[in-house]
């Protein structure tokens, strides 16, 4: 990447705050809707959104080769389905309009005043329309806890986690955008000692802490994605809160995984960052031991240095922040979960979403699930309201956020959250 | 439904066979490509595939309401979403038009040359855009068959078999049309003593048996579907083979269920049967012992008696009958399904398709896969030709054909066809 849209002493022109999330390095990409209900594509610079829609049309992306209409829809599918050179033309030539040398724009005030919005006066939506959505269970700290919890201490890992990503296909009409609040929903749970399954409003709702990589068309149905160039057919990544009834999954899962326990609601964080944003911060991943199979090796770096947090806010109260893990403790990288998927020609297309699984750290602190960090329910967590927790409550807001900062340079993913509704 | 297109006496002009699969009764919807490249909607009469575009724009369904554009489409997603009362104005209208003693069309030369065109000279297409494909586990004699081959004859039902509908979701990328051909997946498989995972080709290629029914938007997030309604979101029913790589399958579905052992390819028929065409076919369901839950309790004949069969062709060979099951086995019917599968809120959409799961019956003639018939390869099957199947061969074709038949009109789906190809 020759341009230096990443390069740590760039500035904008616009007047944003030292500690945003989106600085002119992130340049993420969503979907939003104005006041006057027109549906577009932005990007976002520290408060301020910016139509794309309008840019094209007023020509600050003349020399790039992109339809009229690549914007003005109301998903990023036709926009990612064009590749990753166009997406780093794209990023690239937003960059340079509001790098703070550049006056183009910047002394415009009618374009400023059809392309500029602020952040509160507009609302995001979905980013794209999402044709498949997968889900993996990466990260071997999430799987060893699950595995002590439901079987046994001492092989909590099953057999084929440390030898292939295990991953399940998900339910992609209830994905919603950050925001939209969360009925809690109903269902069958393990029957007790008359044998009759229970039924009602779930007793144990849980938040997963994940997050989401977005794709491109990457592979003809039947032909495999060789690992190193996956990565290629990644457009960026999302927050992801993998919502889980857990009393609904434990008695349903077996033995054809998860379904009703997750399907009644998945939220993403609507700014797409991309993998150009997040290039600066490649790191090594965790040692893989036993060596996986020839078509899941790869070369260094290909996880990425990223601080995610969960907070639990109560209805009129403060919220208590009750993880910090980073995305980098995922075992099984998204290159490998990218190839593993395709080995068997399964086709990926523009639009479609791979989690990554829950992503718990080493330490009881990073741990990405209430299950997991009330231990089941046996440790309650305490909040600052003075209220205990083991699993959600209504009216209880989860918050998820995400960066990642180096050399003075903070690149965030904003926000993804969801508040609880009683059941119906 | 007062209308008379399901009338066994109803004739058309058109000159067709009398063991067709489409009769006048039936009027199927599907998506088809013409020898000048042009794709649109169309349903089948005999070996006559009709088109809707053509029949609309001529005025022939002048005084429904539908857009201009309805039957120019790729896909029938955005006719679905009319709603079944359209879908029943649509098809008694085509039924009207093509009966025997309405001169409109039939004495219109020109007319009939725009919008009349036989079997041979077009090309089926798949006729949903689907959104989300899940499948179901719902054959009590699959899941015994199944829970007696891997787990224990004694217990061979899980203890949630019986008071839910276990279903999963499914990846819709590979879900292809009849006729498509199916490349051999590669994948992971059991490790030998030495520990380190097979890879290679499957070595168990399978098909399963089952039909899947398409649905229309059905409810807002959060809203289940009260058992009562969710036919009326049922547009009609396909032939599916839910190929299966049982080798890949085996080591990879514990704990979330099956992956790449699917989701290299899902075919089905072209022709989506309405539930309007298959109401004189209605049967009682299986006797369900212990009682379901109240939410998925409904009145009678929710079940429909559709004859399946199975064939395999070896390449230059003739054709084997290996299975001939039945619709009727289901014993969890559609509407539990749908019910089930909204409970939780999950939100139903147009063009979303759900699959039974393998329909098996009773008798071992009746298994709807390679691992029942076979009974895991311990009983290979002989064909026509003089050769023996475990699982299937490169090279081989699955031919699956699906009919119901009463008072002398037989409601038939084609065939839901794909031919193996060696892995890459």
């Amino acid at each position: 990447m020759p341009h230096n849209a990443n390069n740590p002493s760039r500035k904008t022109w616009l007047e944003i705050s030292e500690q945003t999330d989106f600085p002119i390095q992130n340049i993420p990409f969503g979907v939003f809707i104005t006041k006057d209900y027109i549906v577009t594509i932005g990007t976002r610079i520290g408060d301020y959104v910016i139509d794309l829609g309008a840019l094209h049309q007023l020509g600050y992306f003349d020399g790039i080769d992109l339809s009229d209409a690549v914007f003005l829809q109301d998903s990023l599918n036709d926009f990612i389905s064009e590749g990753k050179k166009t997406w780093r033309l794209v990023r690239n030539r937003i960059s340079d309009i509001f790098e703070i040398n550049n006056p183009r724009l910047q002394e415009n005030s009618k374009h400023k005043a059809a392309s500029i919005f602020k952040i509160e006066d507009v609302e995001m939506q979905l980013p794209v329309d999402i044709g498949d959505y997968t889900d993996f269970y990466a990260s071997k700290e999430h799987a060893t806890n699950v595995g002590s919890l439901f079987r046994d201490p001492k092989n909590a890992l099953l057999p084929n986690w440390l030898h292939l990503p295990v991953g399940y296909h998900g339910r992609s009409s209830s994905i919603i955008c950050s925001g939209t609040p969360v009925i809690r929903p109903k269902g069958q749970s393990k029957p007790n000692e008359s044998g009759v399954p229970g039924f009602g409003p779930s007793k144990l709702l849980d938040f997963e802490l994940e997050m989401a990589f977005i794709t491109t068309d990457a592979n003809a149905l039947g032909t495999p994605v060789p690992i190193e160039e996956a990565e290629d057919y990644i457009f960026g990544l999302v927050l992801f809160n993998d919502w889980s009834a857990r009393d609904i999954q434990a008695w349903e899962y077996v033995p054809l995984g998860p379904f009703l326990g997750k399907s009644f609601a998945s939220t993403i964080s609507p700014w797409i960052v991309t993998l150009d944003a997040l290039e600066p911060f490649r790191v090594e991943g965790p040692n893989q031991e036993p060596q996986p199979l020839p078509y899941l090796q790869h070369g260094e770096n290909k996880s990425f240095d990223i601080n995610l947090q969960v907070a639990i806010k109560p209805e009129n109260q403060d919220e208590t922040v009750v993880c910090n893990s980073n995305f980098k403790y995922m075992y099984w990288s998204m290159a490998q979960q990218l190839a593993h998927h395709t080995v068997n020609g399964c086709n990926i297309r523009s639009g479609d979403m791979m989690g990554s699984g829950t992503i718990s750290g080493p330490t009881k602190d990073a741990y990405g699930s209430m299950l997991e960090l009330s231990w089941r329910g046996q440790h309650p967590l305490k909040l600052n309201d003075g209220s205990e927790r083991k699993f959600i409550k209504d009216h209880d807001t989860v918050i998820m956020r995400a960066y990642a900062q180096k050399n003075g340079v903070r690149i965030g993913f904003g926000e993804c959250s969801g508040k609880v509704l009683p059941a119906l």
